[in-house]
């Protein structure tokens, strides 16, 4: 039985990882590191999650002689860490944006100096309905942002049937989707009923959008644009696209039916789907509608940022790179 | 003093608009009116608001002797008694659908029969901000709905000129926005930690949006799509303007200043607003942005539904049809 | 394999337990019915449940002949089932009131007629912690209420220990607990940003707590509020209790190491628990401290009220009854 | 007219104190000054306060000089400043804990060492309605805690009555009551969804409410416990007291209705009362019922924590004290 490790266990995405490792069934969790609240149990952090690990810090020692790890530092901090991994022969999913970005250039106007620039070329892109063939034969997985996975998903069908002219992307998440970091963003009082735009016009995952877009056969920019809600786990892409040429219903919909009637974890809604019917899951729920009065196509993508957007993705990646069936653990 | 009475102050915008009214100085409120609850006190159903009167079945004989209405009746039930009220000299504010749009035959489309389209030409418009002229002297104001009223905020500076080429109206409500009506839709465990589109490519509001940018000079349909969010009171409209022509930040910001700097309830931000920041008032607040990247304009506006929304304009428009200070009673 | 039936699959509780029994390894789902919605797929009616089967009428013929069946149906019209069933031979867990109480009287005054008290002795109060043994060896087990769980939990090894004088139970619930009746109680409006006592001095979960705290050997009147808060699912019981006796820290906690220790759906927390803690499981988490400053003894516990407050103690104890592992299919 | 600063006018009470004194018609506020935020305008931080002054740090040469200042900063860091401002002439409510209590030692033992002992003895503890007229003599009030003023306003008449043998006081506040400061307990995620009891058997409150319910003739330690609810402003007391003499309701009642029948910001409700009826008010709302089962007194009381529990007592203290009518400004 593989062993893995998670690093970055403190955060929501990596204890959510270590949750899910830990009760797989075809994985056995060594170890949970973190860069704070070292040597304290997980399960006292995280009640809910009910792991009984002490968090350590990262030991590439200890930590490396494991078959696999999932990494869930923030950009910039994880290269390092995930290039002495490889090193070592560990595979590895990494939650960071630091190999999602193909171009040097592009991640550095976004993110700052990257820290192993020379193993880009060796991540594969693991959103797995996309990607499923090269990530099974992958050592080191980028795992996309949850914002990509959601609006790729939706869009995929139309990038690949060469039909997005123009596309806009209103994105709505749960609170969970800022991370851990306590301010006066996260801060109740704050989020609580209410509800605004952030990263008007220069969102980090725009690049990855447009990247994975371009890929799809849909060079456009993204009009992308998130908010934040005043609820915990999930999120919502809102797409609005201006076609090509005219669809109709029948056409979108056969579209969305050919590309995923046969995928595990995505459903298409015959009605707009809320994010409650995909929380604690790792599936994507899309509804599409061809809008008459003005011409557009009107797609609607739910995922749970913390799930398909980030851990359980990641053990979906897992399973595949360790010849597994990709839904053991997550389903 | 003009005495006032409030038909239909069961729901949400009518109770509102009953404590409004109970402690506006210049307007004395004679009674409260609605179709159920009748015999309970406003102030047992709604203890916030503080309205010691008791709703009574309507009786034009007792109500129509009044100098001014607010109804707030649903559309369809409206008009008759708006009719009714006009015939007696009563100046009305009218808070349904049922004189908004000034074509019958659209009116038809989405409401079905009109219950007195005689008096459709009498109506104005009450979008305060853009009909304050014609709204001093009307007799029966339409007063918009909540959507059109931030959706034409947020976009009349760009209508006005000229520059709207196509447009996407993301609209995100609080509950309070579905009305008082009890069900599944409005059940706190359906809303609660949730987000949906509804209304996808139908909306109501849409012929109303689309009138009215019509008549500001832009031509074109917006895609309108509103979501429920789980929150109380609060509405962003998020606007994504594909512009007729290149337009950067100052020039943009500069359109804004121009058609906004003095007018008291609206207010232009320097970053993305939230809805918390109107919350009980009479304010929009505006936030205006060129997207370099994408050329896209994008325009986000808040305002509380109940009030700007329903309620308190209705209020501003009240004010301005007695010659009253358009502010009073909602500051 | 057993089969089994969900009788009242429509509400939340039913639901939920339709969901677990669906994905459960020793037992087959073979019907949903219910009393509204018939017709209607409950994937449609709760998609996150993911249960692809239509809502039928109950329908004895056809539905009888299950080995097992659960039963959701409000009280009164639940005990009529119940005994049907139970002629058929079927084995019945009872979500509803009917067959906890075991003196009819009293039953009466709370809920009004009973529909079948002949059948009131057959039935076994399946707490499941505290009644193991005699639920194992039942046909018929009356599923405790939410509020009695966690109330009995928090309070057995107190009651046991002839320890409690005098105890006050302010209990918290979430929205779900109210059902999924759409009123004036259940609306997002209402709910939102609230907290409400509700059946102050008379709930009907009262004296199901006082008899069984009797049985357990505390013959005392609990004094039990319950208020309404703004979340889902979720409860809390802070239970205040005077001691007979003076009692420490130390022990107290050992009284509740003894009680629970071995329990698998029993946690003793070092710090007062959250609901979030529990969301979605079956386990009872608990808090015990004596208060130096008052001399009382505090106890908070939390649970799931759909889960182990209702449809996951369901299962738990149908897994009892089948002599399967008790954990199965609700871990 | 008299001038007012108010200090430490970044946190949540003082931000809003700020807010009402801007709109009073009796004040002039001079300036806002804060320990953090210097440099930022009120309306930036917060923008619904709608304050267009710049937080300043303190300088008592140009603050000092006014005829009244509210100060809001923690406990510890009040004192000094709060005596200082009281040498130069100045009027001082305070809003944290430095002078409510009025034993040095017991001050020292929940808080630490004192900042200005000297001074404990011109305090006046300003619950307004219990403490009117030393109030309105006061150079230096006391304000209350959110709790103690919720507690003490639900158990005065019995206090005062002699009737109180024992008390249980669960409380549960909105999260503005945990402040400003970011951290796990405050943040939305672990808020959302959740109630956690907190402070059990040791909350600095307690004290506080002892101190007062001896003063009014309840010499008992009440069993208080805090608990922080997935909601922003409102705080609700359930207050369950063993009587020392048996009371029915119509005694009960009589009690309440004599003690607050006259009082403008005490409101008798006839069922159990929710926070958002006295939401952004200075109302108390109570409901008192006798129950027959258990011979418990049952009080339940609700305020807004910023509010009467906070800001909006500290200015009807400062009317009092400039001989304005008690409501003005908060009305």
């Amino acid at each position: 039985m593989p062993d893995v490790v998670v690093c970055g266990a403190s955060g929501y995405a990596g204890a959510l990882a270590a949750h899910l490792l830990w009760r797989h069934p075809a994985f056995e969790l060594r170890a949970v590191t973190a860069r704070s609240d070292v040597g304290r149990r997980l399960d006292d952090l995280y009640p809910r999650h009910r792991v009984p690990l002490v968090l350590e810090e990262l030991d590439l020692e200890r930590h490396g002689k494991v078959d696999a790890a999932v990494v869930a530092y923030p950009h910039g901090a994880s290269a390092p860490v995930v290039s002495a991994l490889l090193d070592l022969g560990t595979k590895v999913v990494d939650l960071s944006a630091d190999f999602r970005l193909t171009d040097l250039e592009v991640y550095e106007r976004w993110y700052g100096e990257h820290g192993a620039p020379d193993r880009m070329d060796e991540a594969v892109y693991g959103l797995t309905e996309l990607r499923r063939q090269e990530v099974s034969g992958a050592t080191l997985v980028a795992n996309p942002g949850c914002y990509p996975t959601a609006t790729l998903l939706a869009l995929a069908p139309l990038a690949r049937a060469g039909a997005i002219a123009d596309v806009v992307v209103d994105a709505k998440s749960g609170v969970s989707g800022a991370g851990r970091g306590a301010d006066d963003t996260t801060h109740f009082v704050s989020a609580d009923e209410n509800v605004t735009p952030y990263g008007v016009g220069g969102h980090r995952h725009s690049p990855e959008i447009d990247q994975e877009l371009a890929a799809l056969g849909a060079d456009v920019p993204a009009a992308f644009t998130p908010h934040l809600l005043p609820l915990d786990q999930g999120e919502l892409v809102s797409c609005y696209v201006t076609p090509r040429r005219e669809m109709d219903d029948a056409e979108l919909r056969g579209l969305y039916l050919e590309a995923y009637a046969d995928e595990p974890f995505v459903e298409l809604a015959d009605r707009p789907p809320g994010v409650r019917e995909v929380r604690d899951t790792n599936i994507c729920r899309i509804f599409a509608r061809a809008d008459e009065r003005t011409g557009k196509l009107m797609v609607f993508a739910t995922i749970d940022n913390l799930w398909k957007g980030a851990a359980s993705q990641a053990v979906q990646n897992l399973n595949l790179m360790f010849g597994r069936p990709e839904g053991e653990g997550i389903s």
